[in-house]
């Protein structure tokens, strides 16, 4: 290997081992970059997707972005949509999490995927496969030929699997066979590095024995965090409410975005924007020293955002409206929020519920004195019907706040 | 349920009973007599057979008279032959035990073994299946959905596995399949009653067990004790050459007979003959009281076993012939088995190799001296070629004797 070679795989190595959690085996990628390199054929990089669950947020996007930055350095990307697992759902019927899909279904969150995906991947570098193209032909003797090349005692260091073992919990025979299909998705595309968040470890380390079991190259294990919500308390996730949607409206983007803790905006940087890790390291050093505002540090965040998911323009759009709403009506950033269940209310029933007046003749009282405002605009009419919009401010008097989350 | 019902039940149970090590649970087993009584119509009484080792011994017929007793009560028997299994083999390559057949291997097998399980069964109350039949066509998914039907916990409590696991040996995932495509035999084949030796209780529950799941009428397993080999100690194996084959000649079956401890003459009688159960009990009793000698009570059980095999007229000759060699020339019942690999020797290196001199020339001596006998015959040339035939005894002088086993 010539020494520019070896230069310049090093240099594709450091972009891409920022934000990982581990990669396994660092020495096996880097050797890979270079044959890469010289051999001028960019390496196989894939994702498995599951079609369950068609919403992408911003927990989902640290994966992609990785992709995305393995395909700025000339890499070709293979998502496998796991819709074999998912139409045949949970053979034991007794799991909820795991839904059988119609075939149809599956057809529509594969597209629905698939335009959100490629608002952050490079669709010239990307294919799409399905993995029942090559596992519902399998008869049982294939099944079995898969089954015998692993053991039972390696299923069980899966942590999932050892726990419920030992907590007499059920693990269905079946169940050991997700992550061998997984795993032999990698060996009929030849994978090179698979990607997933810490919590597929065990997964993609079966895809790299399986390969190897097949006589392929084993591929690398690629781990990457599994991001905070905007909470910054529980890992972001659409049911627990703290999630940015790739999807969401540009406004609401911004929105929530300024609502998570200075803590954690280094690491959003870090982990879902394409800014260089030297200005990151720059911004953090500042906000830091005091020289500059988290909340402007937030702005550039959601500005970067909906620049990645929308356009710049958007983005402008996006911060103004903003500023007009929020700034101008002196509203602070961090306020209190409050779910609510409905998309419509009468005025002092809302605030009662909202916890922001003690009774809704409180509620009542304190409209008809004017001091309430929604989204910074007075409401002195105590018979008003709200339709809610999900992250509207409430205001009651000059301290008293709270945002309406809508429960879906 | 009318009391004659329940009473031909019961009849039918206690000849069911005999010699029988476990039944789970006998009580669904008389409701289920009671039922094909009152409806006339016969229970399926299930054998599984492996086509990879044809050659049946008598260890084999304990669970095939078994069935040929369900038969003569009018019940119907069907016999599995496992070729699904035979002709994947192994998948992990590892197990010698688990060689895979070809389907000309796996079609002479199956034939081999149908000619010698008819001098038992009765033929036109038996059906003969394949499980290819059904387990070829099953598919990925259909394979899942029969997985999802037992639990890892469950599977672990078979004593191989559990063995396995705790001593660190490798168990594939793939083997987990092994009890579920013998239990599913007995889903597809709506099994009543499925026979199988005591090592087989795992795999008859397994059946069990899977048809409640499939909505049916859970099996019956009822286990047979493991016959020990002529040697009186472990259990009757080809591999351990203590074996009586039913294929083989009615004069070995008689000589091998004969050489059983006296110990195991009643255990034999009742698991491999047909002979009713007072009668056994009578000529127990009588051996015990010194009113019939055992060599008598074994001279039966060889008539028994050739007869069943072959015909009575057989059974009569091989003990003519018995008699003749044997009793004519003074050789005692029990001497020494040698075993020998060759099917020909010199005469005085036959005899050095069996012990019976202290060397060649010392054998060389005694063929000349006229003090050897090959089957009561005298041999004295001391240059003879001497042609084994299985079971031949050879004698030295008037007290030492050896019986040839031929190793294959």
């Amino acid at each position: 290997m010539d020494k520019k070679t070896r230069e310049q795989a090093i240099k594709q190595l450091e972009l891409i081992r920022r934000g990982t959690a581990e990669i396994i085996p660092e020495d096996e990628l880097l050797r890979k970059l270079e044959r890469s390199i010289k051999n001028k054929k960019p390496l196989n990089i894939k994702l498995g997707l599951d079609p369950t669950a068609p919403d992408i947020h911003l927990g989902h996007t640290v994966v992609l972005n990785k992709l995305r930055q393995f395909q700025e350095l000339g890499h070709e990307v293979r998502l496998i949509i796991g819709d074999f697992t998912a139409r045949i759902g949970d053979p034991s019927g007794k799991s909820e999490t795991r839904k059988q899909l119609t075939e149809e279904q599956v057809r529509v969150n594969a597209r629905t995927y698939q335009e959100q995906i490629f608002k952050i991947l490079d669709k010239s570098r990307t294919t799409v496969y399905f993995n029942s193209e090559w596992l519902s032909p399998m008869n049982f003797a294939d099944v079995l030929t898969l089954g015998a090349k692993y053991t039972v005692a390696r299923m069980m260091e899966r942590d999932d699997f050892a726990k419920r073992y030992k907590d007499g919990l059920p693990i269905g025979v079946h169940e050991f066979f997700y992550p061998l299909m997984q795993g032999y998705d990698s060996v009929v595309l030849e994978s090179d590095v698979e990607l997933g968040g810490t919590d597929q470890k065990f997964n993609l380390l079966v895809g790299r024995n399986l390969q190897r079991e097949y006589g392929q190259e084993p591929q690398i294990a690629m781990m990457m965090p599994i991001l905070e919500g905007i909470d910054g308390v529980q890992k972001m996730s659409k049911s627990l409410g703290n999630y940015i949607g790739v999807d969401e409206d540009p406004n609401e983007i911004f929105g929530k975005t300024m609502s998570i803790p200075d803590e954690l905006i280094t690491r959003y940087f870090e982990l879902v924007t394409r800014v260089p890790m030297d200005e990151i390291k720059r911004l953090d050093k500042a906000m830091k020293n005091g020289q500059v505002n988290p909340r402007d540090a937030k702005m550039r965040l959601a500005r970067e955002l909906i620049t990645m998911f929308y356009d710049s323009e958007q983005a402008r759009l996006a911060e103004e409206r903003f500023k007009l709403v929020f700034q101008k009506h002196d509203i602070p950033e961090d306020i209190p929020e409050i779910k609510v269940s409905y998309r419509e209310a009468w005025l002092p029933k809302l605030l009662n519920d909202t916890g922001l007046v003690s009774s809704t003749s409180d509620g009542k009282r304190m409209v008809k004195q004017g001091a309430v405002k929604i989204n910074g605009e007075k409401w002195d009419n105590d018979e008003a019907m709200v339709s809610i919009e999900n992250g509207m401010v409430i205001q009651v008097g000059k301290r008293k706040f709270a945002r309406l989350l809508v429960e879906e």
